[in-house]
């Protein structure tokens, strides 16, 4: 937790940013596996704890501003708890040190909101996520579970955005311990994984570093040899010799700062000549959108140079012919790069996506794309001091998009179809870093992680 | 996934037991955490997995008994999908290797039951336990979500129940698999264990062998120093000589057949006096316990039995007094030992929880206790051949609760409260195993997993 004045200086400016209304933060429930009582680990919502810092269970907090006052409802153990739970802090204790002297019982937020309704004051909420958010505004706010997600509060969430996105100095330092927990797992996956260990088995003693060291990890780990299949999660496969291994993982800490890092090895102990070649691809575009990330610059603009570099090294190996910027505009990239560079990073491993992309990525003068890839491009905006990003570039030689491209003849002018077909099993590459955007450019985030080839080979002795 | 037949004859035995109306199962959705994408493991509901063992997100099915009719509501994933995901078996391939035939779309389920319901058809489901669930219920039964939990059906819960709690020679082979992986999460827990470790680093690296497996944890991992405490996780605290770790943790396979066991080690190289002499009271108690279970006999007299044993060895250390028979009578072993000897264990850790436990682990002619102690006491009723129980007595010194008994002099006549006061401090002990009820008694489920004094320090050199 930080200090008291961190919550009530951002309560503060929340207050100010908004100006009016009763704002109510759903604070998130323990959640049951296969019955109530077997819970996954508890993960608060993150904008709960931007403001109130409060990891805990079934908690709601309320900021009326009309009236000036902030209040936590949530139950105090009784001592029959007490007996199973061993002594706790009291909510009002963890209140205090949050600077809120309010706290109530649970039961008493039905009629608290029903009251500040029949005052005529309007209440922001933010976009749910979970099954209970919908049961809660529907008991408290008679909102139809269907129609909850449209009426979230605009002013509200970006209000929200507006501040979330500026990491201060404190939060730089605790997502930079997320990222260097993030680069002990990856130092153990490139120094460790062998052939014949399945995926599931480096997977689960990746995930055992982020937990030692006091949190857990911050999404679930892909770890896999296809690595072109974006959505994967690790399998009881046994690697195999020749193939290659790439792990996309990140911690949070025990405060749910997150590290999010990707990098791609060789099974063996070094890459192939093509995927070394393919490899050295990936890190020209990681290399040149990282020099590129700075205040001003749209990040749209560097997902287009990072996509006209993968470009131009599929030209290299032939699959690519004709001109790179035409090909561009016609988006060639997206049949090798189907997904987004990268995206903002903090309390979230996709900062506030449960608030919407266009929100947090975009602005009102600039809209997110619909086009296939461009669609999948989470951040578009300019670049500001404060802000924490992924950068991301892969190549993803997917046999079902190369099937349907190729039945349409799609783009051939730009596709030498019968040279693509000799990558049709060659996989994926990744390689991710997180970069903290300064005044004058950025600073990559944590301990060095390698990333050229020959550096990787040598973890790999 | 077993064979088709299995899953035929189960729900072929299930219909016979209803005679009729429609069943509906409701499987699980994935779980966002601190956002919709971001998912905990995905963990399907064991009676779902036990009727269509699907471990498959965002499927319902329906046993429709009136008409003959079995359904998997789910839809399949578009080519856009696949592009994400790489291909996987349609729905329909799923349903057909358990032996369902009809799949339709999610969107046809709600015009499915409201024209059941206008039929007159009885519509039986579980006891919700996800947020979810109420959704569902609601929104295609209109049930108000306050109500779902009381209109759950008995008939459904019980039919359910007197299948699920006699385990088959392939089920129990599946749990001796998760027993399996969990005597060596216990080992490493008792090989490696050293002072200075912190408890989650511990917890971590146990979590990493059940995933290497090929499942997960069956539950949180419960790793501490303060083994009094028996809702506690592991914590980053730093674990020291002359303290007792407490260890209860399990696997569950693949197809979520679970494991549950549970040891108390010194975290030096061997127990101090007085640690040595309560482990063995525990140990005895334990041992006693597992030598009555067989068929007929009631887990609560089982669970009496191994009060008395521990009730007998607190007189011999001297902190109970009197005539032990009446002692527990006055159940003064409820100071020292709060929950439950066992609970039935299988597809869930605590298996079956969610559809009750007077069902579970009573019948109608046995009520559930309600007095402290024995209204922690999950399972009561006479063991029967095909049972899997755990059997896991302790002994737990909970201060809060000594300061409460003592405030009331409460049993004074059974208990030196000066005595007592000496063992504020010790915390706690338990040692857990789990047995497959046989026609003739029990056997010890999985490879062996030492428990004597002699043999746990012989683990610490």
């Amino acid at each position: 937790m930080f200090s008291k004045s961190t919550y009530l200086n951002r309560r503060q400016t929340l207050q100010s940013g908004l100006g009016s209304g009763l704002l109510l933060f759903l604070g998130n429930e323990e959640s049951g596996m296969n019955y109530r009582d077997n819970v996954y680990p508890f993960r608060q919502d993150s904008t709960f704890l931007y403001y109130f810092g409060i990891d805990h269970a079934s908690l709601t907090a309320v900021i009326d501003i009309d009236n000036n006052r902030e209040i936590i409802f949530g139950d105090e153990l009784t001592i029959d708890d007490i007996v199973w739970t061993g002594p706790k802090e009291p909510i009002t204790e963890k209140a205090a040190k949050v600077g809120v002297t309010e706290v109530k019982p649970t039961s008493a937020i039905g009629s608290f909101l029903k009251d500040a309704v029949s005052r005529g004051q309007t209440i922001h909420f933010l976009p749910p996520y979970r099954g209970e958010h919908y049961l809660k505004l529907q008991e408290w706010l008679h909102i139809n579970p269907a129609e909850a997600a449209q009426k979230a509060s605009v002013a509200f969430i970006k209000a929200v955005v507006s501040m979330r996105s500026y990491k201060t100095d404190e939060e730089v330092a605790e997502i930079e311990k997320a990222v260097n927990t993030s680069v002990d797992m990856h130092l153990a996956f490139m120094r460790r994984t062998r052939a014949g260990m399945t995926e599931k088995e480096i997977a689960g003693n990746l995930q055992s570093i982020a937990i030692a060291q006091g949190g857990d990890i911050s999404y679930p780990i892909i770890l896999t040899v296809n690595g072109e299949i974006l959505h994967t999660h690790a399998r009881d496969l046994a690697i195999r010799e020749g193939q290659m291994a790439l792990c996309d993982a990140g911690a949070e800490t025990a405060m749910h700062y997150c590290g999010d890092l990707t990098r791609t090895i060789p099974v063996g102990k070094s890459f192939s000549g093509i995927q070394k070649e393919m490899y050295e691809i990936v890190l020209q575009a990681q290399e040149a959108a990282i020099a590129a990330c700075k205040p001003g610059v749209l990040f749209k603009d560097i997902h287009k140079l990072a996509s006209t570099k993968l470009v131009e090294g599929m030209k290299q190996v032939g699959v690519v012919k004709g001109d790179v910027a035409e090909a561009i505009e016609h988006d060639v990239h997206t049949l090798f790069f189907q997904c987004g560079l990268g995206h903002m990073m903090g309390l979230d491993v996709h900062d506030m996506e449960n608030l919407g992309e266009q929100y947090v990525g975009y602005t009102d003068d600039l809209q997110k794309g619909t086009a296939f890839g461009w669609k999948s491009l989470r951040l578009g905006r300019a670049l500001e001091p404060g802000f924490v990003v992924t950068v991301e570039p892969g190549l993803y030689l997917i046999p079902t998009l190369i099937d349907r491209w190729k039945a349409e003849n799609k783009l051939s002018q730009f596709i030498d179809y019968n040279k693509l077909e000799h990558f049709r099993n060659f996989t994926g590459i990744r390689i991710e870093d997180n970069l903290l955007i300064t005044e004058t450019g950025n600073r990559v985030l944590g301990k060095e992680l390698v990333k050229s080839v020959a550096d990787v080979e040598g973890l790999r002795e």
